[in-house]
């Protein structure tokens, strides 16, 4: 199975490097970045790639290319989106779709009406941690699910005109707690009530968001959940995720870099986790890719399909709408 | 010392005990109880009771108790503690004062005016991990606080008839936390949202109330807590609270009654938490006797005055009041 | 239940008090020891102590008293334990017996005889944590036992006066592993190979005792235990054991004072083990003190008779053997 | 940097595939087995292996090889490093050398003549775990070390054929514990001392070999080490250290493929240790190899040389012979 992959950034290289290294039935062809330049297409072409072009649309023309990965900035993705499903061909798109809901529905649409296949990069749900306890969740182990609380914690919060730019924490950030949540109540929220503060830096407030949040939702079986984020956990990317149900808990905590514990006069201690997101969910990028292959080459539904790329931005939309107005926003207000 | 202690229940059984076995500083001359009987008498008196009676009054006349323990039923504990101040009677009162505001400024005042000294049995602050806790925020290790989380979940829920008439999950339940998390944040709440399900037991919902409650609190210095609570929780008496701030994170875990880990060929397990509250605050009980002991002999404040029996009441108007409207609430409204 | 104590020293003391405080059905008649003062009258007076005196024979003369607890000096135990028996009462003795084989016999035989029932103070058989480990073991959740490993370290060294007098770390500290190790085991011990060296203090060299050991033991059914002791821990009393099976591995953890942990930017950190061991062994000098009460109130065997005293005697006896002439010692070279 | 494998086994694709992977600078060019078959090739092919034969000459004789990887059945492993160091080849030597110690002394002394790097591929000091105590206690965090334990326990014995085969439990098993207690005492051993049983299955005993062992190492500055060895742990692959020192304690636990914790009724249980080897020290094969890489390619000491291959089979030696006469036997005496 050939691919190309929009844009060759941070993810589009991750993604590259991992299909070379783990995913053996995947070939990548082209690459597609208008910023390419000698070093990106060195590292590329060791990799194996075979192709690299400043034109995305060298990609949508090639018939040989059957599924494209959309690693582009977030404002391209529904374009991308529509494009590659008009040429036919199955799209891996990074989270979120897009801050305009109208955008989310026609790109999805798009997907749709073409027949080809969807997957939205949420790479969470491909954690070994995370997909630990949705597999106890969905074993029926802790019976029905009552409440779920994630904990999701940056190490530092991204430069000031990212935060600009980014759509601001609910979008940028609990985007993927959005999803997380989602996955594990399997279940759809129809509320969403925000706090937030500016706790951490004084800038994240001038430029109009908070980098300290708290937000619960509401879901249709009656599940309670809540999410909190913050811009700066000085010890280390913290991911955490617990659902509670009428049969029992499950829960998980942070990876350590390893299980060393030493103990002196003053205290016991180990290392925190890991401070880089890439250290932390390495093998879920991994994991998606090979999911998103699979379903292609299996012809079955990609695992994280349309409709979880369009979820979160709804929820987002909706904790936006609740932390500005001071009161619970229902999903069908922003829909 | 010699003090009285009005009401001979449960938890007036326990002071008892405990002040007998573990605080030989104060020796207990009156126990007061309607229903006293010959078993409870018995059981009393093999604890070194001197008196035993029917009513509170004995107590409260006279000249040699100096403090009284005010362990009856709620709706009896403002009358009891006004009585006690004018009588010139430290008071150690159980939780919560009243559901009633008014009665319970009534009561504060009270003790106030007649410069007794007034303790509010909230135990938890004096629990070893949530002390521990405490003192990890108070140290300034983790700098600022910005958030808060307190899981606090019970085995089963209480009978029917009891639920009817504990003034709702957050006066009968939610009272500790939200005293919880005014001790951690150092800081009082402005504003309250709750959210709940009956997701234990319909007779719940049928009885006015919720049995699953998530509450987000706003503080006066921006920080954010939560606090979860459920009737029913399968695995025991689950209570873990967690602080995060600008310099780190401190959070504990629920006691387990040995360390004792088996790993055999499916998982490696060990025991679950205590399924009774009173195991579990075994010691707790005990170091705010003795705290109180403490504050009446060396003439200094009590670690839980009159003010912080008042909040946590506030706090319950105000979730009890959001549940209902749908909306948060300010401290204000309710005040 | 009357009892006497003989031997008013820190170990005296902590037995009365947990009678006074925790076993309702024993009353200590009287506590003898020669070196009796005003303090420690006041202190066994205020426990309900109703007698002290100089004499132990005050005790052993004493038709009331049903039963002795031995807390005198070591040298003196056998000699008490054969008094009492002829005396009629049952005997709690603490450990050792004694270090003069010939001296456990007489005793052991003595107390056999007389038909009293006779404990010795192996307090961590009755420890929530050893206990727990020994239970499951029992149970037959880990199948056939094939190793055992104890590791049992102190804070502190003794002073070096007492080194001298204490008959070497293996009578002295392994002592409680060698009983700890046949109590897991369930089977008797047929060799003995030690290994000590001096690493912590040179004093304890000069002493010609070792302050840093491991004892190999084989057993008659062929399983295998490795105990080490180190006379100094400094981050506290550290005392662990572990069984492995033919289904399974069961193993304990120290306790520590509370469940806290704590994130900076540095490391994730929680709280020593205890410190002194009276803080660690709280529970277990109660419950063997319940147990010796239950044995002879009900007519049943106690927990740890008077083979239980022998056993460990001959292991330390073994083990002295082995590390003086560097080679393993069989049990039956020392019997 | 161009290799060539001898030895297309289990180990010898793994390494093959870890290079191919993760370690860019160096190149396979040849890998030699003398029983290469068609489906072997294509695997080595696929990973980008250029040549593949059945002589190991042909790497031998092939000027553009500067290292070579034995990964060859044991008895073949002196001969292979001999000729390689003639050939004047780095070499990257599986363990152990030889069982033989006559051999083990003409292999290391060949390299040294040669002027040639010697690694031997004792992976477990590359693994995140050991390594992470190992950084500690060089860190000098803990002190002097006065204590070393070592549990590693097998999830499976293996075909009794092997065992018949395997020069028994010291050189097959412990031996990759002989190295780490040297690594993480930093002194050499002078005594070791052999317990051993037959309780995994009464085959092994038939074959002249023990399942469970317990082996007591001295060494030069006075620390102790314990290791225990069993061929069946049922629960997985059971891999721990601990190091006692002066100043603390370091220790580590087995990696879990997740950290998901679940409370249900009953217990609250995680997933066991890993069943399969090489899931458990994945890390550790990628990690020697660019040791092995770097050592070559900067011109510096390997990290495991000549004399670390030596000793480690002196000491298995030492247990043998230990296990068999029934004492403590020296270094010196099979040196």
């Amino acid at each position: 199975m050939k691919v190309g992959i929009i844009g060759a950034g941070r993810i589009g290289k991750v993604h590259a490097k991992n299909i070379s290294m783990f995913v053996p039935e995947v070939e990548i062809k082209t690459v597609a970045d208008p910023f390419m330049n000698a070093e990106t297409e060195s590292y590329l072409k060791n990799l194996g790639v075979r192709e690299v072009t400043k034109e995305a649309q060298d990609i949508l023309n090639d018939k040989e290319i059957e599924a494209v990965l959309i690693c582009s900035s977030t404002d391209t993705h529904s374009k991308y989106i529509i494009e590659s499903a008009r040429a036919g061909k199955h799209i891996f798109c990074e989270k979120p779709v897009d801050y305009d809901l109208d955008k989310v529905h026609e790109a999805v649409k798009a997907a749709c009406d073409a027949g080809v296949k969807l997957q939205i990069g949420f790479c969470r749900r491909f954690d070994h941690n995370h997909r630990g306890v949705y597999d106890v969740v969905k074993s029926g182990r802790i019976g029905d699910v009552h409440m779920i609380k994630i904990s999701s914690r940056d190490p530092e919060p991204p430069a000031i005109d990212y935060v600009k730019v980014s759509g601001g924490i609910f979008y940028d950030m609990m985007i993927h707690d959005f999803d997380m949540a989602r996955f594990l109540a399997g279940s759809e929220v129809t509320e969403v009530h925000a706090a937030g503060s500016v706790l951490v830096d004084p800038e994240i407030g001038k430029a109009g968001d908070v980098d300290t949040a708290v937000v619960t939702l509401k879901f249709e079986n009656g599940a309670i959940a809540v999410i909190d984020n913050s811009r700066k956990a000085v010890y280390g990317y913290d991911q955490r995720v617990e659902v509670f149900g009428s049969k029992g808990c499950v829960r998980n905590e942070n990876d350590v870099p390893n299980t060393v514990v030493v103990s002196d006069e003053d205290r016991t201690s180990y290392e925190n986790t890991y401070k880089i997101m890439w250290d932390r969910y390495t093998g879920a990028f991994v994991s998606e890719i090979q999911a998103f292959a699979d379903a292609v080459l299996n012809d079955t539904e990609t695992p994280v399909g349309g409709e979880d790329g369009l979820y979160p931005v709804l929820m987002a939309a909706a904790a936006t709408k609740s932390l500005k107005e001071g009161r619970p926003v229902k999903i069908a207000e922003v829909e």
